[in-house]
């Protein structure tokens, strides 16, 4: 954390100082759903004072018990970007490994077929976690409370229309009833609109798009229960597998206590729904008494139930400007999470790609807004996040057909399955197409392990003014900043006409042509260099002024930009990535921590060109 | 963090249930002052609604800024036992490196002389780190708050007067005048109070105790500055001896841009004090500038600054029992922190010794009002603190002398001493004499890392239940509980008719002698396992009820009390702190985290003896 940097400030040094906002009658940006989508969302825009945002919900407060629970590596490593993945690995189940159970080969019990590590070495350097998604609501709207803007939901406002004039330059005006008062009504204008009200979404029904797809016609049964029971594995994620009472997931949730289990009820009639079957909760218990039998299961408590019926659905585009006018017109509605695509809970996707949506986008609604960027990047949040759904679908149908198979035919299946898509349910494999924002992959072999268009995988490095080990991927903050990360050839020590000396002449000049005046050099572009000998080999007064700038009123000079390899450790940043030692690499990394380019060290050329595709020259800055 | 064990409840689990206190005029504990060791003894008592702790101090409010800063790897340790080292740990700096600057060979300007790592190796899981103890304040007030007592200071009194009556039945009385209007009292009456007010200390002075020792006659300046400069190592904690310019201590502090410096200001004359020399900030700014030439300094903001002469000073005895009588007098009076000691900030020491003093302390008031333990106990909190005092204040005298000592004469012996005594200033050498509480060394050899006396030195484990990897020192919390942690020999699976399943039965006996009919069986006495093979070995429906205890109204199993070696490692938890792999080990660990013993498995004898030593039989519980 850095703090300080305008003068001593005491006390708690995460609240930032509260900033006044332009009094406007018209929002920048209207958020429709307090859910992980639209507070991700939030949670990113709160920080710019310059960005007058209102988020609302339907509900009259916030979530208390939470539907969803695991969270993702990846989901992890966009908490860090946030300040508090170390608050949800804290009060945190770690799924550490996962068991699988079949029917004993007698027919009768059940015995342990397998047990495997549930994160693959090296695939994140955060844990998947489970916890209540009340929680993870509780820690974004703590950062937005936070955050310069003060930022508060408000609640109780059910989105009754949106108007959406043809007039570009004209807002949009969005009529909500009061929930507990219906007759009592409220407009709300802005200039953007995004709905993540969930699945059965207003703001997706206001562009007349449908969620489209099939229903697996599974029913399942869903239940947080506080239990006794002699099965060994109750403490372990289990995929557990009957002869013939059907299939169980066991989730332990935070606390040491509690344990999620997802039920199979069996198919359902051609025209039957999950209500008809009249689900209850000792129903639910039942079913999972008969599948872990011969083990016992007595429930003491059931703190959560529900019965849903698995379906893949998608939306043919995220925003509000039909297809065929993607290239002529510019958003400025959109619909995150639950709105535009819902799947079963199996793969624990939902929370974790909604999020994703709304991290892709925040970013961009902040550049525009800001003057940064032109309005056409807006045009790829909707090509991004449709193609990544519609992958997820497909995903999470075999997953959902898995689950559902009967244990004798598709045993072996399940488990090579299951380990292979690791990394897809990890949230790590997300790999956008190329475009404006994400480069060719003409250079990648100059770091081959962080793929172009895939999130910034981090691996631990030395900071070299204070000697401290740490995460590389920790600096990548939610801030809005692109960032560049030098990896300097071998035997550079960043001194005066080397490779990295001038590369850092030349960003100097290409951060300046983006930079306002009077903000700190790394306001727009952050650039930070990662060296390959020692920290102690380093001499810093040696080193370009961009690694060691000077900021803020008292010019003070910032020393976190500098980090080298661990040479304590067998393998080094440069093994692990697969960076090139001979000639370094430049990366690109998007403010959403994703990887836009990879470069060689002199192509200063490409370097210039890249910004010019997605950044304005700072003389339309507002 | 275990949560949820009597019913599923939403919120954040840090905020402990509330439980109303019984409403009486006379508090069990009366604490003066919030500063360090005050706030930890409040935060340990805190936590026990049987308990009415009243802590008050003659500030109007809370630290706002702090003056001391290092926070010794031991204190972190201490600091994860009440739940928030991680909070620390992210926004304090690391300390990391020390680096040792002295004259060039030609004696003009200065070179670094040696560089070297500040925390050895495996010394602790934690870092040293440096954050204002404003800050550490608010964490302990924070925990104070979610406390089930939702304990909160009374600020503005300031004492007077404290009676001890001569009849022991009768309580204490303490009368304060409030600090903004001298002219109204208040009373309160206790049957414990703890002085915890500083060098200065009324209540100690109440005792008719002084402070004793003798100056070194040294001043000294610090201030914590914003500034500019091209000393490379600003960002590392420094030792700087000039040529003859003085010496002056760097101490980076936390957010990245403020500095802390320590400057020699040199001796004072026989009768004179601090104040005489009219310190002025410019003048510290100055002498920094020539101890620093020829490297620049431009100081842009001076956050805080003072003068201090050195001195070691100790009082003879901590509590209110004349040393004649420790044999048949218990105390009810108590000093801890600069009330009791004092000592240089030099070594870092101030903050972390007083918070060691109370949570030594803590425990041990707690054991005591809740029936727990005699009041005999109460005496081993000057014996063993007192001693403890005392090294340090040795330590202290030599290490305050090599920093004010001429560079040419002893810049070796300095950076020798500097290194060795690296364990001492990490807080981790204390060890207590042979006593009721620590047990003889006999059985030493079962365990040769973990020596009796010392604080318990936690390494890595799996967990069983849930394959997590953790510390296993991080069960340890402030809980006021007793702990048994038995390392099973080669080839112990924990089933019946072994070694580990026979020690459970007979600690079972013994647990049962003192914990209250209804507790869980944990309440007093917590018993964890570790074993040396692969988690995935182990089967948990094999072991001892007491590894697998059924615990609060719902009668839940409690999984987290097996560990397994982490065999993914190259040296596991029995390699690091030389556990006898063939016998095994017991260790009997202390509320504080301190061994109290190292006993054979199969010793029941000594066990029950020691326990006899300590705790009284259950019937006595209040």
């Amino acid at each position: 954390m850095q703090y300080h940097l305008n003068g001593f400030r005491p006390g708690d040094p995460n609240q930032a100082d509260a900033v006044a906002q332009n009094d406007t009658d018209i929002a920048d940006v209207l958020i429709i759903g307090c859910g992980p989508a639209g507070l991700t969302l939030a949670a990113q825009l709160a920080q710019f004072s310059d960005i007058k945002t209102v988020i609302v919900d339907r509900k009259t407060g916030p979530l208390i018990m939470g539907q969803a629970d695991g969270i993702a590596c990846r989901s992890m490593e966009m908490f860090e970007a946030f300040g508090f993945a170390h608050k949800v690995a804290l009060e945190a189940y770690w799924v550490n490994e996962v068991a699988f159970w079949t029917p004993e080969p007698t027919g009768q019990g059940l015995h342990r077929a397998d047990r495997i590590q549930d994160v693959e070495d090296d695939l994140s350097e955060m844990p998947h976690t489970i916890l209540s998604q009340a929680r993870v609501h509780d820690f974004f709207l703590d950062h937005m409370r936070q955050a310069p803007t003060r930022l508060e939901p408000r609640y109780g406002l059910d989105l009754v229309s949106l108007d959406r004039p043809d007039d570009p330059e004209l807002p949009l005006t969005a009529r909500f009833c009061q929930t507990d008062e219906p007759h009592l009504s409220e407009t709300i204008q802005a200039r953007y609109v995004v709905g993540c009200d969930g699945a059965r979404s207003q703001v997706r029904k206001s562009l007349s798009l449908t969620l489209k797809g099939d229903s697996a016609r599974q029913l399942w049964g869903v239940m947080d229960v506080l239990a006794v029971t002699d099965f060994p594995d109750i403490r372990l994620k289990c995929a557990i597998q009957s002869a013939d009472q059907g299939s169980l997931l066991i989730i332990p949730r935070e606390g040491g206590y509690l344990t999620r289990m997802y039920i199979e009820l069996g198919a359902l009639g051609e025209t039957e729904r999950a209500a008809d079957r009249a689900v209850t909760s000792h129903m639910l218990i039942a079913r999972a008494q008969a599948i872990l039998a011969p083990f016992d299961l007595k429930v003491a408590e059931v703190a959560w139930w529900s019965a849903y019926e698995i379906g893949q659905r998608v939306c043919d585009t995220f925003d509000d400007v039909p297809l065929i006018k993607h290239d002529t017109q510019t958003p400025r509605v959109f619909i995150a999470g639950d709105a535009c695509h819902t799947h079963s809970p199996k793969a624990g996707q939902g929370m974790n790609v909604s999020m994703a949506d709304t991290f892709n986008l925040g970013w961009k609604l902040a550049a525009v807004l800001r003057g940064q960027s032109a309005p056409t990047l807006l045009n790829t949040y909707s090509q991004e996040r449709r193609a990544k759904a519609k992958e997820l679908i497909d995903f999470d149908r075999d997953m959902a057909r898995l689950f559902s198979a009967r244990p004798k035919t598709d045993h072996d299946q399940f488990q090579t399955y299951f380990k292979k898509h690791g990394r897809y349910t990890a949230g790590v494999e997300t790999r956008y197409d190329p475009s404006v924002l994400t480069g060719s992959s003409q250079h990648q072999a100059l770091a081959q392990g962080l793929k172009i268009g895939m999130r910034f995988h981090s691996a631990s490095v030395i900071r070299m003014a204070d000697a401290k080990p740490m995460q590389l991927g920790h600096v990548l903050k939610a801030d809005g900043r692109w960032r560049l990360i030098a990896f300097a050839p071998a035997q550079d020590f960043g001194v005066e006409h080397g490779t990295m000396f001038d590369l850092c002449t030349a960003i100097t000049d290409i951060v300046a042509r983006y930079t306002p005046t009077g903000s700190d050099i790394d306001s727009v572009i952050d650039t930070r260099a990662v060296f390959q000998m020692s920290h102690r080999k380093m001499d810093i007064g040696q080193l370009h002024p961009l690694l060691r700038p000077q900021k803020g009123q008292h010019g003070l000079v910032d020393y976190e930009k500098v980090f080298c390899a661990d040479i304590s450790e067998k393998v080094d940043i440069f093994d692990l990535r697969g960076i090139d030692r001979i000639n370094g690499a430049l990366l690109i990394v998007r403010p959403d921590q994703f990887v836009a380019h990879v470069l060689p060290l002199t192509d200063f050329a490409s370097l210039s060109s890249f910004f010019e595709g997605v950044l304005l020259p700072r003389v339309s800055c507002r």
